[in-house]
């Protein structure tokens, strides 16, 4: 197995239990330039870009070229190695969507000029890509709508909302609502989302595939839940909700569920038990390491 | 002025007015590789791109590449330069509307996995990354929505519907009505379109201009009107629908209206006389051409 990563949200640290093994290389590359990769390659997960808001306007038309260049480039040694190729698309091609339950044949809400747009346009362009080859270049292609998800191995800065209540909750320090905290997402355990992809590569369906927990909950629930969990009393700060964040994400599964027989397992309860249990140890790490003489 | 063509389906001889003047420069080149342009620019104008079906569909990934890195390259020209620049964007960023008038706030009904998506993606884009330059690198940009446009100069081979019809009539070939022709759209002519990108590069307006005649007519309207402008009384052939052709599609030209004191002037009935009489003498040329011993 080789894993290509730029570093710029990744963490080697993640890695650790798989470095030792002889069959694993890490090739520290951005995907933006093409890959030369030696020898036979049988299946590819895109699974680049920062997928958190403040992460991917960091550098926006970086995050753009991720999506756009680096899915081209692979796609382009799918092609020249014969391998099967996965995208990790994502609920933002949806947008702010106008229906509850967002099946794949609906669309989307995107704002073409908007402060999202460099990730939801540049991921819309990458499914385009995908159907592209996959149709008329005979390349095996699969497209997974990846819904929220969450779960251990997170950067505690990640921006997305679990991680950011989980290390608000534990470092002591206020949860941020942004809005009124009605908005409602579906939150899938990463065990449960990696045991999709893998069921997805092994299929035979080359049109985007919705993978998430279609359990929703709004902010506020979601805030109650880490504070009751985590037995902090830490206060809510309120902040404005930032342009053309979705209201509603909520992903209908019956297509995983017919092509793949895919469902999440993982409740919310449980997978926020081993989120919380992750990030407690990772909190009391970094807090010792600040009490080390320098 | 320098223009910038690959000739993919363009036509040297369009240019032929121009080519005289001292001012001008012609340079053959595809905008997907970066342009070295000597000294100063002041306005560019990316009209690239192929934007009928058929001929957008030959291939599309260059057509994608076309709408992307052509776009990147442009602008960072435009950045070096201190240029302002104008996209021209499309109707398509709305795809099939399940609004009859279509407003600049519209977000559209795109299909990422389809065979006009390389276009439309592509155009999606295109304007992000024009409002990402405009948002956070300080060029000046502006985006046109261009709806459809018709006129003189037209390649008879074009495949939009005008010209189709208007080339089928004149050779006495049945014209090609695709689904029952009750599809509609909205057809400017090109002295009022050219009016309204000069008009809006003037302006200070970096988010989307619609640009259009909001004039709507069915296939069968403009069929008919087509027979008898040219007295021809060739039958018409029905062929299926191609998938994600849009049924309706008719331009909210309020902003344009507003902001540039723009609207068409020139009514169907007169631009389809001009363009009958070039696509005339066109025919009759190309008629004479094969009739000369080779």
């Amino acid at each position: 197995m080789t894993v290509v990563d730029n570093l710029l949200t990744g963490d080697l640290a993640n890695l650790a239990r798989l470095r030792d093994h002889a069959a694993f290389t890490f090739v520290q590359q951005d995907i933006i330039k093409p890959l030369q990769i030696e020898g036979p390659v049988d299946e590819i997960y895109n699974l680049a870009c920062p997928a958190s808001p403040p992460r991917y306007q960091i550098d926006p038309i970086h995050t753009f070229r991720t999506c756009v260049d680096g899915t081209l480039n692979l796609l382009t040694l799918a092609e020249a190695k014969g391998a099967r190729i996965l995208q990790s698309s994502t609920s933002e091609v949806y947008g702010d969507p106008e229906i509850n339950l967002q099946h794949e044949g609906y669309r989307g809400n995107v704002n073409t000029c908007g402060p999202r747009a460099c990730y939801d346009e540049g991921k819309r362009a990458g499914e385009t890509l995908f159907w592209e080859f996959g149709a008329h270049r005979g390349v095996e292609t699969r497209i997974a709508r990846i819904f929220n998800t969450y779960g251990p191995q997170m950067h505690p800065d990640d921006g997305r909302v679990v991680s950011n209540f989980v290390v608000q909750a534990l470092r002591g320090d206020a949860l941020t609502i942004y809005g009124d905290g009605s908005q409602t997402r579906s939150f899938c355990y990463v065990d449960d989302m990696v045991e999709g992809l893998i069921r997805l590569m092994a299929s035979n369906e080359k049109m985007p595939v919705n993978l998430g927990n279609p359990g929703e909950f709004t902010m506020l629930e979601l805030a109650k839940l880490v504070l009751a969990k985590t037995g902090s009393a830490v206060p809510m700060t309120y902040l404005p909700l930032p342009q053309d964040d979705p209201r509603q994400r909520r992903p209908d599964i019956a297509r995983a569920r017919g092509l793949l027989g895919w469902q999440p397992v993982v409740p919310l309860d449980l997978g926020l038990d081993r989120t919380i249990a992750w990030f407690a140890e990772r909190v009391r790490a970094d807090r010792q390491k600040e009490l080390l003489p320098s």
